[in-house]
Parts: structure tokens; sequence; C-alpha cells
């Protein structure tokens, strides 16, 4: 669970907004202060292409978001605020002037900065309480990409550290703390020799920007995104192990393979040369389109990296689980004598066919998430998982009454149909805004033993939730659809 | 379709090997020489490995697998192939003695260089045919990434290149021409570039390796599988642009971000550091292992990145679609007096759920796939949708039998149980590779006239097929689980 209400964004580009997004997406209030008029314009860009984003990549529910208010000051952004995060741009001066409005109205709140080249002790130069200041570096889309490298000085305080590190997780974050401060960190050097080596071939006429992507997004791009440079090398060296493969590749460093001990010249010439050719490269697309392509594969990728999990996927893996867990927790108050609404949905556009439809397995997509809602609810939570006991459907009859059409709210309504030692039958109908039926489904569930993998009998505390919903729903006339076959023609 | 019929392969280490695979596996005999006596065993495993990874990468059948053999001279393995492949050591005196050898035998025939690090005028020199040699520098693990730098030099004929560029995309590969030759290409720059400083790094104690690796994968590394360095600034320049991008970023070229100007020294201190701290972080798993994971993670972001398709994934695509088209060339006779065998798939790592199965509505995408393919097969194809006439699914029976890992083949077999003049009722079972039966699904199908949005006869050719389908279909049993309900309890 998340141990922040409340989040201050001062400066709300993208870095901001998407701090603003992970944010407010995990349940917290944010307030932002940008001067600049088009920030709740930008933000809320941002903030549409994340929630899309994120809704995706999780199958466990989000909290309800927070709300994201704007601030006509930096004091009235920070008033009441856990974590206050500065993403201002890169120029120290207007960073420390920023610092001593902040630390006037919250001295003591967790003050963490966006910066990717300023260490910590340079943006603590002056300031009313150092302590409460670090580096906390987030990697564009920072609603979707888990890095944040935390930076503390000499001088930060080990609470304020201790508290990033705990605070960030719960956003389904992965704090990587920096052991000594360096100008741009980790990760950020890597960025920069690369970009460097890159100018250069490009200035040289070696190879396009085009082909440099391709060089990087073909190859060892892809070994990146699950081993970073070491473990891959390992794997690289074979049998022999690390030892050889720096053998191998050690005496390398002496070879003039780089260009990288000269600065090319940043001219005129070379910015239009490479913005001409990125413009060739992806100007065929805007950069919202570019940005959803990106967050999509971005997506793709981290589901992918959640199956073993390994890596940012065991991020993905750990931060659902504990949404999950946050659903079960709060109880709310049903009425057993009408149908229950446990879920509801919205057709995301990647859930439509080319006929511009909802595409026909989505259907049952969302009748499974109304499911394992229901499951939820009497009481299948991953304490009863722990124990090697799971309920699979087993059996599912789908009625398709209705086109939906990308971003079409639907409200599901679960009936329970009866029930035994071992089984569960329901049915769920989805609705429309308007409560027109846009689909029915009926579903037999079995109680499994997952290590024997045989059916066993339910366990508590489902059966005595299940009895407690059946004395309302017993006396409920069951759907015409429930207990209907296919007709034969 | 391939060009190649065999290749040769001299140096049968982890990148030979690799390429071995590649090439067997895609149905091209391979002749190595390697003189270890340990290179059947390592390239067996290599091979073992390639045909697991490969086999869940393409949806689409594979060829037969060409023959490995090992040859007992250079001259035995390159006699007859129309690809030679060098992966002998990074020693620029023994590739020539290797070329030596090759060239006496096989002056004409393309002999590509997996060299990182020479450029092929270096390994031109004293060649008895120039014209024939060119680097093809390919990345680890071969059978899977796609990327090829091919160089050539002045001396390399215009026709060696462009077979090596018409070569290798029907391996599944992505040649990528390097315009000028300059050591170490393009990629290695940028991995040398990385290395150096994340030598550093750990040499001064700023990171561990896995800190290091960390740093990449949780952040830049998910980026660059799918954009690279340039798309990927691109977008993070937001609405301004490329340009604005670099008017960001340009400056700090002047800052002292990086020790790159300084080449760490390569003590055995350092070695061991760094071979002691990637222990630390990867050695509870063994090399094996860890290739099987990687992989894996390979795969699931390849098959990601294959969704748009974009980057590798169109790259998968489009070998996918070669590979299907060749498996279907011609007109492939169905026999109506048995079950119609249409479609099959393999379980992808991202329809698996929390409990390592198929996710419940993901059987229903597979159904859903195979009934397309058995509307395509009845005509109902662009043409047809076109004249404003689809087929919809109006309702759906499931029976989940068994649970489903990710990784499965499924193989479908489809049943026509009726039909009149609007409608289409039809079964498919999916079926494991041993025949399994691991659910059942009946189909209703409705024909729509999509302008009017209402039902509508079937027309030309589908009426027409589907009795010739069911002329044989009719005499077939329905099987037992059609035409009932789900049963009360």
């Amino acid at each position: 669970m998340t141990i922040l209400t409340k989040a201050a964004i001062v400066g709300g580009g993208v870095i901001g907004g998407g701090w603003a997004a992970r944010f407010a997406l995990n349940g917290i209030d944010v307030a932002v202060f940008d001067p600049d008029p088009e920030a709740p314009r930008k933000i809320g860009e941002v903030y549409a292409n994340a929630e899309r984003a994120l809704r995706t990549l999780c199958v466990a529910p989000l909290p309800t978001p927070g709300t994201i208010t704007y601030a006509s000051s930096i004091a009235e952004a920070v008033e009441g605020a856990q974590w206050i995060q500065e993403s201002v741009s890169e120029v120290l001066a207007l960073k420390h002037k920023v610092y001593a409005e902040i630390q006037a109205a919250a001295p003591d709140t967790l003050l963490g900065s966006s910066t990717s080249g300023f260490k910590p002790s340079e943006l603590q130069e002056g300031a009313a309480n150092p302590g409460s200041i670090l580096v906390a570096h987030p990697f564009n889309p920072v609603y979707l990409l888990p890095l944040v490298e935390l930076v503390p000085s000499n001088a930060t305080a080990p609470e304020t550290l201790a508290f990033a590190q705990a605070a960030l997780p719960p956003l389904g974050m992965k704090p990587l703390t920096v052991r000594k401060e360096i100008d741009a960190h980790i990760a950020d050097r890597f960025l920069e020799a690369v970009w460097r080596e890159a100018l250069w071939l490009v200035k040289d006429g070696i190879a396009t920007t085009e082909e440099i992507d391709d060089a990087i997004r073909f190859g060892f791009g892809l070994r990146w995104a699950q081993m970073g440079l070491f473990e891959t090398y390992r794997v690289a060296g074979g049998e022999a192990g690390m030892k050889h493969f720096m053998a191998q590749f050690g005496p390398c460093l002496t070879f003039p393979w780089t260009k990288l001990m000269d600065v090319p010249e940043f001219t005129d010439e070379l910015v239009d040369l490479i913005a001409g050719q990125s413009d060739t490269q992806s100007g065929h697309h805007s950069i919202r389109e570019l940005e959803r392509i990106r967050d999509d594969n971005l997506v793709g990728i981290l589901q992918a990296l959640k199956v073993k999990p390994w890596g940012a996927g065991e991020t993905l893996a750990a931060y659902e689980k504990q949404l999950r867990e946050a659903s079960f927790g709060g109880e709310i108050k049903h009425d057993y004598n009408i149908p229950l609404s446990l879920h509801s949905a919205r057709v995301l556009p990647e859930w439509v066919d080319y006929n511009g439809h909802m595409t026909e397995f989505r259907y049952l997509h969302v009748f499974g998430d109304a499911t394992d809602a229901f499951l939820t609810h009497i009481g299948m939570n991953s304490a009863y998982m722990a124990r090697g006991r799971s309920i699979y459907t087993v059996e599912s009859h789908i009625r398709h009454v209705q086109e939906v059409a990308a971003g079409k709210p639907l409200a599901l309504e679960t009936q329970l149909l009866g029930y035994d030692e071992k089984r569960v039958r329901l049915c769920h109908i989805m609705r429309g805004e308007n409560g027109e039926v846009l689909a029915t489904g009926e579903h037999m569930m079995l109680s499994v033993d997952t290590k024997a993998g045989k059916a066993c009998q339910l366990e508590d505390p489902i059966p005595a939730k299940l009895a407690a919903i059946w004395e309302g729903h017993q006396s409920l006339d069951a759907p015409d659809f429930a207990g209907r076959a296919i007709r034969e023609i």
C-alpha cells in the first residue's frame, strides 16, 4: 500500500506530467505548480496516455485515481504533501530559487529532483534543509518505466532516503540507490556515451539516425531490456563464463574503436542533419502517435517479462500482487437481494478489431474479470490460493447481443445461480451506459486443489459467503438465457 | 523462400553454433569445421536451445530442419556451400590463414566474417578473391536476434553484398548495410563505449555489476528494445520535437560527465572485482539456465513487438508470413469427410495468468482465430467484406477441459454442425501435441449487412462452399458437447 496521500509536482513538462500521472493513477492526490498556462492541457494529455497504458499493463484493479489540481503558488502546491518532486529545467540557479520557495513552505518534506545531470550536493547548496533533498531521477515515460535512480549526498538525511525507498515500490517503481554521487548518476552516463558516439557516426556519414536506431533495436537493445550489460556478457562468455569473456574483450580497450576521446562540435549543420534524418525516419507519425506506439510496445515487453517473472516484469508482478491485495481490503456492504455490481470496465482501443467493434474474445475478457471480482468478493484471495486452493472456470456460454465500440463504458451485473460443495454457477449481464444489454455470460466454476491438480471442496470462508449471497439471490428469477444451449439448425 | 541449400561454418563456438542452428532450423544443410573435439557437443547444446526458442517464437510452421555435419577439413566443409561463415577467434593472422584455406577450395563463394572489430579491407588483405569477402556480423543469440551488420569494403563485389542482403531475410534476419567500413562497425562501438564507462563505475565503487545491469534493464533498455536512440529522443522532446530535444541535450556534450576520455587499466584486480560481482549477481543460475531465461524473455519481447508489428516484431511477422505461405503454397486439398484442420497456435507468454495457465478468455481468442480461418476458407475474404457483408459470432459455448501453460502448441479441429440461409453453426476441438483435448467450443454465426446493421442472407461464394463441406460433415457424428447447456446445480 502506498504511504503517500498527496504529492506536489513542481514543473509540469513531460517528466513532471509523467510523475503526476504515476502518482494520481495510484490513488494519490497531486497538486501541480507550473507557471505555463498550457500545463493543464499538456499534463491532461500525458495523463490520458498514462491511464490507457497503465490499465492495459495491469491485470490487477488500480485504485480510484487521486485528483490532479493546479496550484497558483509553490507554497500552495506543497502544502500537506509527503513527496515534492521538482522537474524544472536543468539550470542550477533556477533549481536553487525553486528550492528556496519550496523549503520556505515545507522544509521537512522529501524533495526529490528529476535532474539527469546535477549531483545532490549541488542541488543542496544554500538550502534551508539539505537533509530532505535527494535526486529521484525517473525515466520517460515515467508512468511505465520502473527505474528511479535515488542519489543521496552526505548531507541527505538517512530517513529521507529510507522514505523514498519505501514509497516507490507501491507505485510499481524500482528504486536504485546510487552508492556515491556522480555527475549524471549511472544510466545517463551510458546514454551520454552512446549519444556522443552516435553523433560522430551521423556526422561522418557512417550511418543515418534510422540505421543507428536499427543497429540498437534489432540487436543488443532486445538483450538490454532484460539482462543489461554484465549478465548478457556472462552468458555470451558461454561455458567458460565471465573471466573468459573479459579475457577476450579486455584487450579491445586499447583499440582505437571509438571517437569518444573527442567531442563532436555541436554545429547548426549537425543539428539540421540529425533533425532532417529523424523527420525522414519518423515524421510520418505524430509525437502523440509515437508515444502510444512506444507505450503499447512497453506494455507488451513488460508483460512478456512478467512470465518468469524477470527484471522489470518482476517489478510489475509485485505491483499487481499488491494492487490485488489492496482491492480485497476495505469491506463494502452489498445488498444481496439484487444482482451484484462488482465490476465495470471501458472498451480499450486495442480491444477493437478491424470492423471497429470489440473483438469476440474481449467479451469473455470482461466476463472473466467480473468473475474474478466475484471470486475475490467471496474470499478467494492470495491467502486462499497460498493454501493450494483455487477456483477455475470450466464452462462458459456467451451471447453477443450488440456490437460495442472503443471507449464504451461497460457495467457488469452478477447473479449467483446455484452452488454445491465443489461448484459455483453464476451469470453476468453486460450493460451499456443506458442499461441496454450488450452481452450475457453464464459460467460454471470448479474448486481445485492446485497441487494435486484435481477438484476439491470449497473451503472457508467461501461456503459461508456463498450462503449469505444465496439467501438473497435464490429468490431472484434466473435470466431467460441461463441453462440454455445453442440451438440446432 | 531461402536461396541457400548448404552453408559452411568455420569456427563452431557460441557464434558459429548460433549460425549453424539458424541455418539448419530454416531447412539449410550445414557443414561445420572446427578442430575442437568438443565442437559437436557444444553446437548440439546451442542447437537444442535454438530449436526450443525458435519453435516457441514462430506461430508459423518451420521447414524440415537441414542436417548438421562435421567436416574434417575446411575444403570438405565449404564444398557445395553458397554461404561460408567464418567465426574464428579475433586474431587477424588466424583469419588470414583460414581465408587462404577457404578460398583455395571455394574462391567464388560468399565468405562472411562474424568479426565484431575488424574492417572488411583488413580481412581481405592477401586474399585470393577479396570480392567474395564481407563482414556479416550477427548478435548473440544468433538464432533469435535478427540483426546482421553487413559491411562491404570497396573491394567487395556488389553481387556479394546483394546476395547477402537477399539471403538473410528468409532466415528471419535483418541485414543492416553499413555505408562505410569503420572499426567495430556500428553497434559494437556503442557497446564498447558503455563497457568502458561501466568498468570505471565498478572500479570507482559507484555501482556493482548488478546495479549497472538494473540501471539499464529497468529503464532505457526497455526503450531500446523497440525504438533505439534517436526515435526515443524524438518522442522525449515532446510536442517540440527533435530540435528542441537537441537544444536541451546538446550543451551537455561539454560537461565532464564521462570518463570516456580515459581508459581504465585492465588489471587482474579489476577482472577479479567484476567476475566476483557477477558471480554474486548471477552465479545461482548456470550459463545454460541463463541462456534459456534470456531466450524465453527474447521470445516474449519479440512476440510483444509483433502485435503492431514494430521493429524486430515486423521482421518476425514478415518471417512468419513467408513460412505460412511456404507451408500453404499452392492449393491444399482438404478432405471434407473428416473435421477440418485450418488453424494452429502456440500459447503466448502474455496469455498466461498469475496461476501460470492460459487465461480463460484466451481460449475464446484461439477459437475466434480458428473461426476466422474457417470463414476465410469458405470465402469471407476482404472482397466479400468490401461489399458490406460480414459474419459475426452471436453465441459461444466453451468448455475448459485442461489447464494450458505458456508455449503449449495448440491444434484446432473444426466441424460444421449445420447452416441455413443466414446462419452457420460449427464447433472446434482444441488439442495438445499428443492429441489430448484441451477445450471445446461451439459457435453460432450470423450473416450481417454491415451498412444496415442487420442480418442478411449469406452470399456467393459462401453457400456453395458450405454445401461442399456439409456433404462430408453431415455424416460425421456431432461431438457430445454440441447442443448442450451448462447444467443446473
